[in-house]
């Protein structure tokens, strides 16, 4: 007797588009469950995650109560997780536990019945992790089997489930086969059935195969639903079983588990899946992983160097994005903040509002990258800020609730609060959240506009990528579309996307301070081809608060001479601030002729760039500027820009005490999807100039001032 | 500028022998300390594990007070970390804080500063461990560069420390170099200084040569102490830094992290340095492992493999070892017990001192086992199980105040202490502890003899090591000593130890059942060459208790054919018990001819081998067996058989209630340690045979007794 263990991961990241969970519900999941439906006998492990079975409830009740039947009638088994699928080892356990909890709490609303297993996000494994599991009720889990092999055991003991534990709390682990993964439904279902039948003879311990993979590549993946529809490949899968129920037993997770014996005691180390060890490492390591493991696969040596290799682990996507430990952080702040106002209050509906939210935001797909978009998808990110932002309005909601509305509430604290063991500044008023990072330049990190439940600054730079080098190799060849490199087949969804690798040497946040000699020019400050006079950019400020004013100094240097620049943010209001800069030479002939000073900003607004996101400048008068990419603009005696956003009904203004030149331009990324390489718009670089002439004749060098204001659009939203 | 860390840590594992501590201490901790102190310039952060430094306090003042005058000159920095060197990540969270607390108020007693830094055990480093340790208020630690190269950092980029972070909270790693562990103290100390004077052109990142390892290999690892100290390369390379100061600056490591910022964000994997890897896999991987790696050193892909490979985790000694499992959850128990009895009581003398014995038992020496014996160690073992005992005994002390001494208090008490998923069943009285597992053929894993604070069946099992095949490899070769194998150097402390490697089967505990033909003899059983007839000695019981009596019951097959075996074990007072059997066939024709029913027990006493612990038989009548190995016998109508540990002062008396054949052998375990290969001896098993001819004639087949008591020899300990 051979058990058949058959589980499936529906899911779709908060934040995602309408449509496309639409068509996957009609290209996957709808035709997959009413097929198997047809097929009392096939058992069947399913796991919605929460944003997904949100949809289904709301937008396909049919969808629910099909399932309802099969649930009753026992064939399938519903499992849990995090509700909105975070990766677990990053979030408080508090959040775990509550996450887990809320998942179990909806499915018995709806089901009648409580999930024992989870699926984990990303199957990212961490030896801690069943002291919680254990608290939050959880019976077993499925990993790969790549973590079992990373553990030493061979994959012909793999044929059931083990435990593993930490301070003596139990989980059962199941090692999901990788070979399924690759037959199914990928395969003719006569190589599947091949390996089913050779299963009894390979495996030395257990009697069973176990499949465990994702919804969508039944039917939503490029090709798939033409392949496991319209060519039959998933009936004639389900009639191959059926065919054989003599000796093979199809079973969900939990009759197995609770029928057979554990095959022992396991000890997995911190992974994933084998392809997320190459995505999690630094871009450089990766490349070199990558291309090794791809060579290997012709050498004799190759499967026995393969069992023993391991990329990086997921938390090293925060050291290799700090967009992504940023938001992480952020999202810390939030939970901290929100846990601490739960223990001490009851749960009054804002705040189990606020959790919700909490929780939408630590939805993990907006925090990495492997070949999906991931973190480099403005909406997904979007969506993390968004969820912030709004869990801290219930919060405030409550705070400010004896506050007079017309009394201006600015709150200035300091703490490190993205982990970088430096100090950053926190501004905050009823419309507007502003944090400063004095080691980064003295620049603003972050930059929310609160009723709109925007961050502005929600950019994410050009970064290297391992991959990138596969665009490059097909550059000189024709053609849209496919193209061929050595070693696989490359996508790209437009022609000349290598023109596009630009990469930036820091992030681009906002007030970053540039000295940029005379002979620059828009086009090469936009490749990064330009030379940095100055040190200030990148360097550290000191800062102090005064009255609700932060002040950020920093003597540094500008052609190898002193310099002072002095920096103010104060608000002005709720909604509005002043950035008042004094810059002056501590030596003489600091500045070269024609010498300027930059104020460089970055920002993105939620309509990103589509046709409702637009410029107004005054005076109207732009140059268009050709760098070969895209539409920027060079402007001169500019007072004032507004970003218009009539998608999200926001408009950002900012007024200049003094006419300055703008260069301005798209930030594009190029980064891997599963429709292949791609270009993203992650925002728009803002560039006013200065010139210096004259500044050190002057006693106290040039001043310049900044007026800042965000306002909602009427009737928008 | 080159900054120089020169970080030492010096260790002895609980329970270690006194002789083999002064050993090290005249050879290397007190030689290499009195060197340094001769160079002021020479910074030095020093480590001492907290059973060494209470030794110091004790026996070696003049150690002591010339440590007290560095530290106060600046120029030693004490490190902390768990106070008796437990791995911080598998024992509870509250022990880990107050291990570190612990050592820390030590220190500052006794020298007057609190350490800011940890040496983490054996640097096994899990992502989530820097919550725990902001908890404790450590500021950084040290760990290899074999950790951030996992993470896919170049060594380039390794000129300094970097921080990590769990939930937001900070730790600074500092990668110790394994370049500089190989050249310091091993290598003339021109290849150090090349080294070092290359460093500043080498490194991408940072400017510091980062050094950390054991004090033990300046003077007590084999050979080390005449070249370290007899032919100067300790002198030598402190003047060599001596006269290098004008570019290398050694500095502590507080100093460093205090005065050079870090490097970066770094998320590193659950390993430890890469040795560890390759012992932590099981038994077969373990050998491939370190096959390939050693392979790997002459392909010229070699080092592009070598940085992406990676072993088992430490916590997989928990599966390769079912002894060392045992051991860590029966420490989990008494840690559960006592920090449950810490919450409700003020900490009373009692408590406090159990405490101390249970972080004394957590100790990590004698749970693993890599080149050195470790697990292997009887007296390692003896002194974690000594420390749980007299744990609980202190704890107990408080519970029996107000009982009378002469009432007999049995406790029964069912739970899954061993976290495997079945229950055991724990029988507690005064005297005597025992721990039965119905699921690993109702057999005794643990038997303690509390007054003596004796583990009884403390032993470990003859298993596969995946080094036992080098071994094999010089059997045919002439010689005592050392004899060259393919790779490198074998030591063998004897010759002929390649005939010890008999593997068993099971873990030997106690009350195993075996049915055995008439033509089986102790030489075959002993040798695992026997044919088990009977599937009772791994198979489950079922289990009942009953006014303190447990019945363990099975239906099983012999030689195909249905038997059932119901044991009782009864508590006889405080210190002796009776197991009862009853045998009786199912089915006709079951037992062969010559069919013998045998009890298996396996046991050690403190005295182990040793000429104060012996046997003693009633009737007195041996046969001396030739296994070909040790002192095996074999003896006819035993009726009793004392087992006298004269070294520890303990009796263990068996009656049976039939006359028995007894056969008895030494469980010799053939093992590496720093000295070469060598047997150990575990224990003793002890096989008493019974006649079941005749037993399907009479109605309820047989029944056999035994009376077990231990006891204390007066005027002994």
């Amino acid at each position: 007797m051979t058990y058949f263990v058959l589980c499936i991961h529906n899911h779709q990241p908060v934040g995602n588009f309408y449509h496309v969970i639409e068509e996957c519900f009609e290209k996957a999941y709808w035709p997959f469950l009413k097929t198997i439906s047809r097929y009392p006998s096939i058992k069947l492990t399913l796991h919605n995650t929460g944003f997904l079975l949100d949809w289904l409830i709301e937008n396909r009740p049919e969808y629910i109560d099909l399932l309802k039947t099969m649930v009753e009638a026992g064939q399938v088994e519903l499992m849990g997780g995090g509700y909105y699928e975070p990766i677990l080892s990053v979030i408080p356990e508090v959040d775990r536990l509550n996450q887990i909890k809320m998942m179990s709490d909806r499915i018995f609303e709806v089901f009648g019945t409580r999930p024992k297993g989870i699926w984990l996000a990303e199957r990212v494994w961490e030896p801690a992790l069943p002291t919680t599991l254990k608290k939050a009720g959880v019976e077993y889990l499925l990993l790969d089997d790549y973590h079992f092999v990373k553990s030493g055991l061979d994959r012909e003991e793999l044929g059931g489930y083990y435990i593993t534990e930490d301070q003596g709390k139990i989980i059962k682990v199941f090692p999901g086969s990788e070979m399924l993964r690759y037959l199914i439904p990928f395969r003719p279902v006569e190589h599947l059935e091949e390996h089913l039948k050779g299963l009894a003879g390979f495996l030395r311990l257990g009697n069973a195969a176990i499949y465990g993979d994702d919804g969508e590549k039944f039917g939503s993946w490029p090709g798939t639903h033409k392949w496991v529809y319209d060519e039959g490949w998933l009936e004639a899968f389900f009639k191959m079983i059926e065919k054989n129920l003599s000796w093979l037993r199809p079973v969900t997770m939990s009759e197995f588990a609770g029928g057979e014996e554990h095959l022992g005691r396991v000890y997995l180390p911190t992974t994933s899946y084998m392809e997320m060890g190459e995505w999690a490492l630094p871009a450089t390591a990766s490349r070199t992983y990558t291309e090794l493991v791809e060579e290997m696969k012709s050498w004799n040596d190759g499967p026995r160097i393969r069992r023993f290799l391991q990329g990086g682990i997921w938390r090293n996507f925060f050291s290799k994005y700090p967009e992504a430990n940023w938001m992480h952080k952020r999202m810390l702040l939030v939970s901290k903040a929100l846990n601490e106002r739960m223990e001490r209050t009851v749960l009054v509906d804002n705040i189990t509002k606020a959790r919700k939210c909490l929780f939408m935001a630590q939805s993990n797909d907006a925090y990495w990258h492997g070949i999906f978009g991931g973190l480099y998808l403005p909406h997904l990110r979007r969506s993390v800020y968004e969820n912030l932002i709004k869990a801290e309005n219930l919060m405030d909601s409550e705070s400010f609730a004896n506050t007079p509305a017309d009394e201006p509430a600015v709150s200035v604290i300091k703490g490190d609060f993205d982990a970088d063991n430096n100090e950053e500044i926190a501004i905050r008023t009823r419309d507007l959240n502003l944090f400063l990072s004095p080691r980064r330049g003295g620049s603003i990190v972050e930059w929310d506009f609160r009723p709109a439940a925007v961050n502005l600054s929600n950019t994410v730079s050009r970064w290297y990528e391992g991959y990138h080098n596969k665009l490059e190799s097909v550059a000189g060849e024709e053609g849209r579309g496919e193209a061929k490199s050595i070693h696989e087949m490359v996508k790209v969804k437009e022609k000349g996307l290598e023109k596009y690798l630009k990469y930036d040497k820091f992030q681009r946040t906002s007030l970053l301070d540039h000295f940029l000699g005379g002979e620059e020019s828009l086009k090469a400050f936009f490749a990064n081809d330009h030379k940095e006079l100055g040190d200030f950019h990148t360097g550290e400020y000191k800062n102090e608060v005064k009255d609700g004013v932060v002040e950020l100094c920093r003597e540094g240097k500008v052609n190898g001479k002193g310099v002072s620049l002095k920096k103010w943010i104060s608000m002005d209001g709720d909604n509005s601030f002043r950035i008042d800069y004094s810059i002056a030479p501590l030596e003489k002939g600091v500045f070269p002729e024609e010498c300027r000073f930059g104020v460089e900003l970055n920002v993105i607004l939620p309509g990103c760039d589509g046709p409702l996101c637009y410029y107004e400048l005054v005076p109207n008068s732009v140059g268009a500027v050709d760098t070969g990419l895209g539409t920027s603009v060079e402007a001169n005696e500019v007072e004032k820009i507004s970003l218009v956003d009539k998608f999200s009904g926001v408009i950002l203004t900012i007024g200049v005490d003094r006419p300055a030149t703008l260069w301005s331009f798209p930030i594009y990324t190029v980064s891997l999807s599963e429709g292949g390489f791609e270009k993203i718009y992650q925002g728009s670089c803002l560039l006013f100039l200065f010139p210096l002439a004259g500044a050190e004749k002057r006693k106290h060098g040039i001043d310049i001032g900044f007026t800042v204001k965000c306002e909602s659009i009427e009737g928008v939203k």
